[in-house]
């Protein structure tokens, strides 16, 4: 990040026409902005959301509310623009881009097998990687597949302990059956990979997804294109932890857009020491969550680029 | 409100291609604004933001780190468009509209006597009330006055109990001395007015303020016209307070926009009942925090209005 521009911009927050601090987070992200984006006034005209899609080998067991068909079905509702993600990207003023990866091929069965072999978690975190292209100004992340709040809850129980039973929620709907389902696929998911968890990316291909790891690839991009990121919800928020497993700065450049209503969701942004911007109860993926969260940002930015200073508009500053 | 338009807002919640309840609260937004507009599918064409401002005579006690003269001083910044607000109603497609409530003449201090007459009361009730004309789609409220979060605390203490330390905080930044000013302030003036702050009313009229009587103005004139409206921080939440105490259904048309900073609003909202959308440490009033609301409630009616059915995307519904 630019240090500079980030000094620049906290300087310029404690000039403007308001008690300091009192925007609160706004001046956080403002400032964050500045940092990443190299802008002592950040801009948010280019703002890219990408919808990654998986298919999962251990809805066989069970774990969700809604048939492993419907992975596909979305796709295609995203492609007419009739989903929620749709509506959203296009109230905020972003641009959509839809990555199906392979939904007609689901990964293995976790609680048998690898997820992935090398190569389609390699395709996987390229087809993310690639996707973040001419350093936009903001890049949104989101996804869809059936199951894959299992999938998250095995990523965060390979990489931070507990048993499945305290990282899975009931996702799209499942009843209590549904719920002890899901925690017995993760803790048969833990036995059967065993040590070889605790490598985080072997951890991701194991008992990741495809959608996983393309979001894991296009928070990398990021990074080394310095731009900044919003992560969704729990899936999403997984899909990342294996960056912070592997570097505490890891995730510096994203943001928590808000907490999801899954229950691993909370538990997981703590442990990964990430504040969400809202708390609106929201748990349908798609990135929807974190999109809501860019006119947070906009009107963070709106305030820091666009007030007065004491001194432009005579006011006594205390 | 209209029973019809938001029983038909609910049921279509139910059609969209989403698990039910997935999009957590802006589904219950959407199906408010579905029922106070009597439209099944809601818009937010015409959004007004009304930011009142007036004086207060309790400033010569000392309970706020800003000099009194801010005041006018900032009405000035935000006709210049300087101000925060200025910047968030413009990022949200809202009109601004600036009521100075004869800054050049404080209230009385109303530790020592009432801060109104009957006449000055009832012209800051009016001009509030009269703002809301030809029913908009929303209405945005706020406030800017120096010294009136201890106003605030003062009526909070005078219709909800407890002693002034209960509820005052450091508003735009005062010393640890300054809040003991501020809670002192609180209880001089509950002993002075004594039983007669029984009354929300006279409550209003006694410990309250010219912009604060204004909102509650604006607040009846929107319930008269059903008229949804978001309510910003401490001050324009106790503004409030008056209605709900004289019906426990008073307020059913508005939503606190946001929880502030100010220590004493969490405490108001928790015992008004109401459920704050946005949680992001701001405290500078002037309907910023409710603002920046107003585009979560436009994501909210984007996908209620915008999104395909499960039987229109031939999506299965699990």
């Amino acid at each position: 990040r630019d240090p500079e521009a980030e000094k620049q911009a906290r300087d310029r927050e404690g000039m403007l026409t308001k008690p300091p601090g009192s925007l609160g987070r706004l001046e956080e992200l403002a400032v964050w902005l500045a940092g990443w984006q190299g802008r002592v006034k950040p801009k948010l005209d280019r703002v890219e959301v990408f919808v990654f899609a998986g298919s999962h080998g251990v809805t066989a067991r069970g774990v969700s509310a809604f048939p492993a068909e419907v992975t596909a079905q979305m796709v295609g509702n995203f492609e007419a623009g009739g989903a929620a993600i749709n509506q959203l990207a296009k109230q905020v003023g972003a641009s959509l881009t839809v990555i199906p990866l392979h939904v007609d091929r689901p990964t293995a069965d976790f609680t048998v097998a690898p997820a992935m072999d090398e190569e389609a978690l390699l395709e996987a975190v390229n087809a993310g990687y690639d996707a973040v292209k001419d350093r936009p100004d903001l890049i949104v992340l989101g996804e869809m597949g059936i199951g894959n709040t299992t999938v998250a809850a095995a990523l965060s129980t390979a990489l931070l302990g507990g048993a499945g039973a305290d990282w899975v929620g009931r996702g799209t709907g499942v009843d209590d059956d549904g719920l002890r389902r899901k925690a017995s696929a993760v803790d048969d998911a833990v036995t059967c990979h065993g040590d070889a968890l605790k490598d985080p990316i072997e951890a991701l291909r194991r008992v990741g997804g495809r959608e996983l790891a393309a979001m894991f690839g296009a928070t990398l991009a990021a990074r080394h294109q310095r731009v900044p990121v919003l992560l969704d919800g729990f899936v999403c928020t997984a899909a990342a932890l294996p960056l912070a497993s592997l570097d505490p700065d890891g995730l510096a450049h994203a943001w928590a857009a808000h907490v999801s209503a899954e229950a691993g969701h909370r538990r997981l942004l703590d442990a990964m020491q990430l504040k969400p911007l809202l708390d609106l109860g929201m748990r349908l993926g798609e990135a929807s969550g974190a999109c809501l969260a860019v006119n947070i940002l906009r009107g963070a930015i709106a305030c820091h680029n666009g007030m007065a200073t004491f001194a432009e508009a005579g006011v006594s500053d205390g």
